[in-house]
Formats: structure tokens, sequence, C-alpha cells
């Protein structure tokens, strides 16, 4: 941590509300450097260029934390159904860590090092074999000294246990994190019970990341701090949701919907719709408040623009936002001068322009879950036979 | 140009396809770098790492033509409404020149220097005024030495004549392009006579850009062409068009729907959209296909991939993308590999996640047009007398 | 006619509005008297106490026009594909008339004969073949003295010319009506060209009716009444449109769409809708107001009360009925009777609870017009030969 | 009962289907004959051919019960709000008893007396006085001679298990309905725990009708099923649903629906949305299946045809209606006769025809239960002072 520079727990211990980043994974693939299907960081490598502008991106919209580009960077999955990209787990983790620190020095932000599910977990790995590929990923975090560590993207709450388990001895602060909805993880267990885990495990941060629209993670993270509270025990809380609009999800999250992950344009959530999320947040108690995928950096300046007046100051990219639509003052057409007001924007509700799609879908829903044989991940590419089965399955759970 | 390279006019003769790139403005605001209502593109000076990368990434996913980011660079505008900027056109311009030379000099991409209506013309200035304006943007474009010149986004085809006449001083290829539907300029003059108007002012290639979805900016291209081989003239074809729905639209294009600029998200095209674009744009004759706001570099790469056949090559980002999504077979959800192939994002019809809202929205029409007094700009910012008024303007247009 | 009541021209000359009554093919298949396929009136025969009903709910409703339930009731269409019905034309022909003047007789309504469009038209059959069986119905109406004839629900204007002709001969008043939209019947005559066809032939009132929703209809009359006043000819205009939605018809109307015949619901105008509706036609000159296909009793009252100032009365069904929601006043719950009122129900969108389904479909467009063999029409029923044809025939078409 | 009929109890024993008839109120409202606010059926003296019509309809459709059309007909509920009919309860009652036992002569149908909930309930009245208003409704049921008696529309158990009290009195079988959801009644007493009260009280047959779509009060009936069962009870279960699809209603049902009750039509089920539920229905062991508000004869049509092969036989009314769409072989134009079949019925997803409405509503919630001073009915008018006052409390209710 740069000298003079707060601690995750110290601000959060304060009362401060933290800003996060948004989403990497998806930004980075529209811009041409992830690969949907992978969805693996090797760009933090391959074209440190565009991993650091968008760490810029986000320090600007007002983050306070630099999240390492590591997701998905454990080697059991960068070497997942053929994906072979001649480079280790390790040299990702690091140029990850070294491009963190730097676009972080640049401003008020910290940099935490970053864990999510494995495949091995998915295709029923032991204890042992799992929580040796998080230690792997430690050892970069400690080298290049990270400041905390965060444990995200879990859909199984034993899984995230292990994590923060393997975490826990580095002795720096962990935040954890599920990917998970009010009907809890994929095993059945509620949103309450997971948190009161993973507190019990050493987390001092929970909450929830990734698979559900902000509204829903909030009322996650509500239910996990009434499981924390009900179990007499303290932690902070955080929440990285989603920026699509996802009411139609079941307990997969938008993995299920039909659209993902190549039509989900048309429930991008507007800078407005982040106004009521970052309220929300705010009032349930959460302070750790940012973003996941489809958060690019005008999702996170709404966000900071929405709670300045708690912070007590505005992101530097807000010097390019008139607040509440105010730039428009200086629109050349007198209709779009008019508006220039919070009163327009607050009770705008978009049309799709798509008169022959519908408002919501029907979630895929296979009904397997970890231990199923389509589960087992493999190093080889995925087979025209796997590939005929499949359709075979997707045909069957639809006329179900 | 760099030796070697072949111009715009000898790759149209060709028969070649060139690629344009993608919205500066849009794609930069949501970065943080552009202030929407002014849209000025002084970000060349003060945050050039920003643009330059925009530049990669759209040459990344297949441009060859590098827009120099000079969008409104005029100094009528950049000094309009109390956008006071403290920079001059002539800085703005020449950062510019300087950004996209350097990214066209990394793969095969010419650079296109830019300028578009002025609110000089629309406060009902003079010929020779409006006139002048350009003469100062040209003069940095020459002796930046660009490849060839691009008069767009103009919705009256006299102003654009004007800047026609001015360019062609120059020696440059000139392409121009309207901001106009089916429907014609603001004038009602047709998309035919207007492209008559064009190549007779001089531009060897012309076309469409912004204002309107890409499949109605194909069908008012083709109105061009067909005007002009009426006409017994001849010309190159570009189409440039919004990545946005806009089957609501009237005469004046998207700035009128009530979603302009802020709440346009769920309008946004799928890359699935942008092959029908582009095979759409192809059959009708079109060979410089680009794109105007709302454009990412995905969508870009989706143009070049459609179009790779006839090109022969793929694109770089190409190498981060599974055509028709064939990426996802490496997802570790199998219902999720069962979509990697052509057929099922062919016919996905993406829901919006948003049941309250509408499809289609009413655009305003306050049927003003140059002339009005609500059309002369000044330097001063607009006075709260002046948005009062315009808030009683809205309020009688929507009881209309 | 009864003795003392004014005729249609008296009444229109007088610059009355009249008002028409509903659909009674859809409301009788709805009540389970009318097969959907053939659509044939037999029910004046098999169920008269049905069809004397629907006349006198029209009647209260606010109709002046009692018309003959008499539809698709020619021998041709009686026989076609199988409907082998036991009944001859003149059986159901009379029985209808004797219905219509029954129900005329209980308040100010007059009988009006129709007669519509013919299978024999549409098989290619000779004027003479197709005039012949418009004479067989006329000599009933002659017979039943009926006090005026309406000819409607005609796609091609030299058949409605043909029957014009032939009603002419009775010395009563004629009403011609097409059922077609603002692109005009299905040879391209456009409907100002249609109308002066029809008022060259002998009609003194022209309109349309069927197969477009109310606002398309208005538009095309008053296209119609444009063409006739342009050939410095006179005429009375009437309307009678569907009371569904159909933005997203072609020029066929309805019947392409894919919820046609029973996934209409949606689409049913509010009796909010028909006050619009009403207001409209009168602003446009119509005079003689009334319903097709979808009009329910309630709708047709939604027109007379909405122009109950211009007629000086209410109809006797309003008694039934708050204006504009005021009987709601009376509801037990508060907030029910909070909608009691015009401004309420004025700016309702009303929601489709169906969040799965679009909001527009694509009309199917098999480009087949008379003359083409699938048009041609037999006594015996489709054979299943038949029926595979079609169903390639459709897929092909979906495809296209 | 007619000679050889058997009565309801014998043939739920048997484990026949009994079809209900659909809903009243609304249809005549559409007809014209019934007052919106009120909902009194004092049509039953004033119009009885209308009321007798309807009845056949529903006969005609494969109704097996003949309901008195007796919503509302209470004298408190005459009198309210300044409702002036100038006729007694016991006028009311007896008409539509005999108007019920002629056309349930006419075919296979019993009739049944009802009774629903009462303003004064609502209004906070003892015991006493409510059972005092039902016996007095009893009394004509008895006198007249009804086969069975069903309870139903009551959002309160209690008050359903008075009303079951004095029923039980007759000697007669039972049906006791609430117009709840799963959420359970107003009171917040669950389905399955209402529906042993209701059992315990004295009724035979248990269930749900009105304020919810099929899917919905067919799920609730399940839960009652299921608190039944537990309890180790015994019952026969009945469903009269909405015909309007209702997915965004909270607990208190379409009544706090924007739309309710002039806007509907966009939610009204189609023929093959109604065998979807007459299928669920009958799935879940609900064997007295009917309808409600919105159900057309041609709905209740639909029951009796999904369920022909459990009856073994169609009803009268379907020797108009091919199956499955399949008299639209007899139509002229070769794409409607393509839609003549099962599968492109079942599949059909139709479009509202209305882009500029949203797919789902936001109810009303006011949060006003029995007991609120705005729920006390009284004769007079209501004032416009009161209305003014529901205006804010609307207002308010909005901006929450």
């Amino acid at each position: 941590m740069a000298p003079g520079k707060k601690g995750i727990l110290e601000r959060l211990n304060a009362g401060e509300v933290v800003i996060g980043d948004g989403g990497f994974v998806f930004a980075l693939e529209k811009r041409g450097y992830v690969k949907a299907g992978p969805w693996t960081p090797e760009a933090t490598v391959t074209h440190p260029e565009a991993v650091r502008q968008l760490h810029r991106e986000f320090l600007r919209a007002g983050a306070n934390v630099m999240q390492t580009f590591t997701f998905y960077a454990s080697d059991d999955k960068l070497e997942n159904r053929g994906n072979n990209l001649r480079l280790t787990g390790q040299q990702i983790n690091e140029a990850a860590c070294d491009l963190a620190r730097e676009v972080a020095n640049e401003g008020d932000a910290l940099v935490a090092g970053g864990v999510c599910q494995t495949p091995s977990y998915l295709s029923c790995k032991s204890e042992v074999e799992v929580k040796a590929i998080f230690k792997k990923q430690i050892d970069v975090f400690v080298k290049k000294n990270v400041d905390f560590l965060i444990a995200e993207y879990f859909e199984h709450v034993e899984e995230a246990e292990w994590a923060v388990q393997v975490l826990k001895t580095t002795g720096k602060p962990i935040a954890a994190c599920l990917c998970i909805g009010p009907e809890g993880d994929l095993n059945g267990v509620s949103p309450g019970d997971c948190a009161v885990k993973l507190v019990k495990a050493g987390a001092q941060i929970v909450g929830i990341n990734c698979h559900f629209d902000p509204m829903t993670c909030v009322e996650t993270v509500r239910l996990m701090k009434q499981g924390v509270e009900r179990a007499g025990l303290r932690a902070h809380y955080m929440v990285q949701p989603l920026a699509y609009h996802t009411p139609d999800c079941n307990r997969q999250g938008f993995i299920d919907l039909p659209e993902f992950p190549f039509a989900l344009e048309p429930r991008i959530l507007t800078r407005w719709d982040m106004h009521k999320y970052a309220r929300e947040a705010y009032n349930v108690g959460i302070r750790f408040i940012g973003g996941c995928c489809g958060f690019e950096p005008y999702h996170i300046r709404a966000v900071a623009e929405e709670l300045a007046s708690e912070r007590g100051f505005l992101p530097p990219a807000s010097e390019k936002h008139g607040l509440w639509g105010s730039g428009l003052e200086m629109h050349t057409k007198p209709w779009v001068r008019a508006r220039s007001r919070r009163e327009y924007w607050e009770k705008i509700r978009p049309a799709s322009g798509r008169p022959k799609c519908p408002s919501l879908s029907t979630p895929e829903s296979w009904g397997i879950t970890k231990g199923h044989a389509d589960l087992i991940q493999h190093k080889e590419a995925t087979s025209a036979q796997e590939i005929q089965h499949l359709l075979e399955m997707q045909q069957k759970a639809r006329t179900k």
C-alpha cells in the first residue's frame, strides 16, 4: 500500500463508502481482448495497455479498489477444454498485480487480489486439490503485496469457505462474495447461512457479486446481513452486481438466460438505474459498492455521483458529466436542453426499440449440478460428439 | 499515407470492402472523457491515451479508416453555450490528426480528416461565414497530410454542399455523409436529390451516418444510389449508422427520442444484428461500411467477420472471438456450450428484462427548424429563463 | 321502414351522426353460434334467439343500423370446402331480414341488407357469374323490403363495383365499403381511386370496413374522401373498422397476422380507444360510424357516448355505464373510486400481462393474389394433400 | 333438481369432471346490462332475456352448473353509495333462481345459489348482522329449491366461515371459494389454513374464484388441498379463476391493477391458454372447473374441449368449433388454412399490437384493509369531498 493510504478495513470501520470497480471480463470482451467462453485474463500479458486503460477509467470514475484482473486465472481453468494459451497462471497473475498497482498509485485506490471458483471443484476434485489451486494464486498476491484479498464468484459456499481458509493464511483482510440470489447457493444453503459460514471461515467482508441484477443482489446481501446479525456475529458488507436487468432469472442467474452471453444488450442498466441501486445498497447498510459484468466506467461514476454527498466529493470523471443530465444545457437542440434535469431522467421508462421481442425470457433449467457428468471438465477441446449430446439435452429441456 | 498503402479511392475502385471505425463520442462519454451536451473532442489534448486506445481497438476490430476525432471541433461549437474549454480548434484538430496517424501506422488503415455541421449554419450565418469555419479545420488536415476527408453529420444538404466545396480545394478524395433518413433532409430534399447535389459538389463517396439504425441508413443509401444512377452520375457509397434500434424515429432521428442520450441502452444492437447489417449493406452495393454513435469495437468486428469471405481475412480481434459463438465450446456449463453455433444466435429474440417499459416511444416533434429563435446559438451558458421557456415548450409539444 | 323513421340519406344529408352496429361474426363465434373458418351466418335459422339478442345489444348501445346477418351468405360460399349446411342462402337471408327488422322496430334503427365478396370472384369466375350471385341475395332484400343496402368487405374494387351495379337496380340507397388500407386494394388501386369508382358505380355512401384498426381505417376513408373531392364528386362517408390494434399489418390486413383468428385477444381495443376513434372519425368528416370484427356492444356504446353532445342524447345502455368511469364512485374499494374520472382513463397505457410475448408480429406475406391456384375454391373439403402443400408454403414464406 | 339428474356431490364422488359457468358480471357489463362500480345483478328483473341468453351460452359451451346471477345481491350492497335501484334483494334473487332453473332444465346442469362477501363485513358490522344478510338470501334459495349452494368471492376466510355456517342450515351441499392467491387471505391466513377452516365449517367443496389468473388460482387450490390433506380431512376442490393474465398482481388481486376494470382487454386469455389451464387444474386434482370475470362462453368451451376425453363427450357448442382450429380448413385464404392444427396454436405467443404499452403494471398498494375509514360503506353517494381525499391518497401511494 502506498504510504498514507488507509486500508480497506480502516475505511469500512470508519464508516466510509468504498466504491469498487466494474466488470473487466465483459468490458474487455467488447474491446477485443477477452474470449467469451473461456473468459480467461491473458490480456494482462498480451495486451497490458488495454487492461491498464480500463483500470484508469474505473479509477477516474471513482473506484477505490483496483481488483487484479485475475478472474479464472487458475491453472486448471487456463487449460480447460482446449484453451491453449502457452501462459502460466503465475505469469498472468503477476502481470495483473503490476497493472493494478501502477494505476492504484495514480489515485486513492487499493489493490485487491482476486480468486474465484474452479473447474476442479465442479469436477468433484478433493478439498486438498482445490485448496492447492488457491494456494498457487495466493503466493503471487503475497509476493506482489496486494492490499487485501477477494474470494468471489462462488456458486457453492463450501468452495468459498475453502478459499477463505487458504486466503486467511496470508494475514491480509479478506472479502468473500458468492454469486447467488435470494434462493441461496446451488446446494440450497440460504444467503443468511452462507454469510455465517464465510464469517466463521475468516472473512471480514461478505457479500454478493455477479449473476443477478443490482436490486436482487442488494436484497441477497440484506438477507446475508440478517443472518450474520441473528448469529450474533459482525461483518462488513459488499455488493458487485451485474449491470443487466435479470427479473426472469432462476437460481443459476444470468448464465441460464437464453441471451447469455451474446444478446444481453437490451438488459443493460442506464446510469439512472445505477443511482437507484447505489441508494438502495447504501440504505441497506452496504458500504463496499461496486459492479461486475456489464458495468462500464459510466456506471461506476453514477454510483459515485449518487453517493457524492455521503462521500463529500465527486469522482474525476464527473468533470465530463453534468449531474443528472445538466450538461445537456449545452446541447444545440432546444428539446434536448429541456431534458437537462433530474425529474426527466428519474421517471424515464426506456423503450427497447425491439417490438418483435418479448420483455422476459424463460431461463434454461437443465437441473444439472456439481457432480453431473456434463460438468466434469477436461483439457481436450469439446468434441463434436459432446456438442451433439448437448443439443439433444437442450431440445429435451425446452420441451419439458 | 505510409508508403505502399492504397488510397481510399484505389481500394473502392478495386471493389474492396473498406471497413470504417465506430463511434468515438458515445464510447468516450461512457469511458469518462467526453461530455454529453457539448459533445466536443477536447480529449485529444487532455486524455490522448484514451483516444489512442479507442483507435487501437477499432483497428484491431478490422477498421481500415482512422477517422480523426474532430467531431464538432469547430471554434463556433467549442465556445457554444458556456462550454469554456480554453483550447482552440486548431490545438484539438492537430492532436487528433497525430493520434489517428500514430495508430493508422500500426496497421492497414488510412487517416480521414472529418468535419461536420456547425452551430453557425443553424444560427443562419452566411455561406461565407460557414465556409470560413470549414476552411480553418481543413488547414490543419492539409498541414497534417491526412489521406482523405469526410464531411459528415449534416441535416441540411445545403450546408454539406458548402463543406464539400471547401474540402474540394485540397485536392484530396472526399466522402460526404448526411444524417438523414428515407424522408430526406430537414428541408425536405429527398435522399436521391441530396446525393446528386453532393456528387455534383465534388464528393467521390456519398452516404449516410448517424441518426438512424443500420437498416434505415442502408435503405437511405439505397435511395441515394438510385438517385445518382438515375442522374447518370457515378459515385462510391458509404454508411456509418447508429448502433441503436430506432424504428420509432421521425425525420429528426434519434435526437427526438425521449431516451436520447442517456437511456438508449435497451436499443443497443447485438453483434448478430451487425451481421445482418453488414450483409444488407454489402448486398445494396455499399463498400465503405462502418459505424457511428453506439458502435463499440465488437460491433465493428462483427461487420468484419460477416464480410471475412469477401475480404479474404479476419480482423486481429477475432483471435479473441469464436465465430458465431464457437468460443462457447470452452464454457464450463453444458447448456452454454450448447449455444456455440450460428443457428442459435441468428434466431434469438432478446428480451429487454424491463417488463414495465414499452417497446416503442413517441418521438418529440417540436416542429422547429433552422431559423427558429430557439436554434440560435450563443457563447453564454443557457439561462434559467431559457430553460423555463423550454419546459413550457416541452409541455406544449406533449399535449399536442 | 317504420312510418315516421327518417331514411339513411335523409339523416346523412341533415348532417346527423349515424351509428352502425358491431361485429356479428366474431361476437357470435365467441358465444358459440358461428364457426371460424367458413364464418357463415346459418345461426339466423338455427339459433335466432342468439342473433336477435346481439341485435338488441347493439340497438341498446346506440346503433341506428341493424345490418342483416348475411355475411358470406351467398350460395357459393355456403357450399365451400365441405361446409355442408343443408340450408340455402335464401333461407338464411330471409331469416336474417326478419330478425333485423324485428329489433329495428324496437328503436330508432334502419335495416340494411348486406352483401360481401364471393369465393367465385377469387376463383376467377366471370362478371356475369359473380353478378348472378349478388342478384340472388338482392332478391331477398327487395322481398323483405330492407331500408338500404351495404356492399362491404371487398378486397378488389372491381368486384365491389359489380356489386354496386347489381344493388343499384333496386332503387334503394347504397353504401359501399372496401376492406383495404392506405396502400389500396389488392390490385394496387389507391383508396382515392377506389372511392371514385364506387361513387361512379352508384354508391351514395362509401367507406371502409374490417381488416384494419380504427385509426388506419379512418385514415383510409380520409384518402377516399380526398379522391372523391378531387374528382369533383360528392358522397357520404362511413367506417366500420376492427376492434383490434393492427399496427403491424401489411396490405392484406389482419388475416395475415399470425394471431388471426384465434389469438387476437391482446389486441382488443378498450372503450377509451373507441372514444379516440369516434372523435377522429367525426373530425375527418365521417358521419356513419360503426364497427366490424371485434366490436362488442360496449365498444359501440363508447362511440355513442363520445358523440353524445353532437347527437344530443345518450344511448339506452348508458344507464348502465357511468360516463368516463364515473360509476366507479360506487365501488367498495377507495383506490378504485379514485379512478372514476376521465383524466385517469384517457392516459392509461394498459399492460398486456404477457411479458414473454412481443408487442408486434410479422405478418405472413405469401404474395398470393386472385388467380393463384391456392385461391381457387371448391365444394369438397380441403384434402390432407392440400394441407401438406400449405405447410410447405408456410415454411417457405417464413424463411424468405 | 330435475328427476334423474345426479347431484353435485354424486358427480364429484363418482370422479366426474363438473364444468362451471363463466363470468356474468363482466360479460353483461360489456353487453350493456350491468353497471361497473356497483356491479349489482338487477338485470335478472330488468332484462331477463339477456341473463337467460348468457346462461344458455354457457350451457351450450359445456357448463354443468347454472349459478344464479345473485352476485352482490345482498340488501346492504344494493343500497350502497347511491346505487338506488328500487328493487329488493328478494326480487332480484328470486328472478335469478327462475332464470337459472329454466336454462338448467334445457340440459344436464344443476342450479347453484350463490352468496358473496358483504359491504357490512368490510364496514366492521357484527357476526350477527352479517349472518342475517346471508340468511335473507338463503331463504330465497330454499324457497326456489336450488340444487346446491356456493359461498364465493371472500377476501377474509372469517366471513366465508360465517357464510358457510348459515348455508349449512339448509342441508344442501355447500361449495366455498375465496378470492385469494398463494399469499393467503387479507388477514394473512394461508390457503391451506383457510381450506381447513372452510371444511370444518361444513363445506364439502372448497376452492378459489376470481381475483387471479388461472394458473395462480390452480396453484392456490393446490395449496388448499395440501392443507386439507395434512389436516387429515377430505374435500372436493373447485376453481373459477379470472380470464385475465395477472402475473403482476399483489395479494389484493386484479382490483389493484391500474387497468381494473376498464382497460383489462390486453390481458384476456386465448382459448389455447384455457386448454393449458384445464389440463393443469385436472392434473392437480380439481374436478369442478369453471370461470369467473372475463370468462366468455368460448373460454368455457375450451375447458370442455380439453377435457373431452376424460368426460367422454364434447359440448353442444363444439358443433361450431373445429377442435384445435381445424375449422380453418374451410377458410378461403391458403395461409389461414395452414393454421388449422394444434401445433400452430399451442406455440403461439400473441403480440399485443400496443408497442407503446408495457407488459406488466405496478399494482396500487394502498395498504388499506378492513377497518380503515375509507372502507366503511354508506347509502349516500360518494361526495366530491371524498373523491378529492381519494385523489390525494392515490397521489401519495404512487410516490411512495
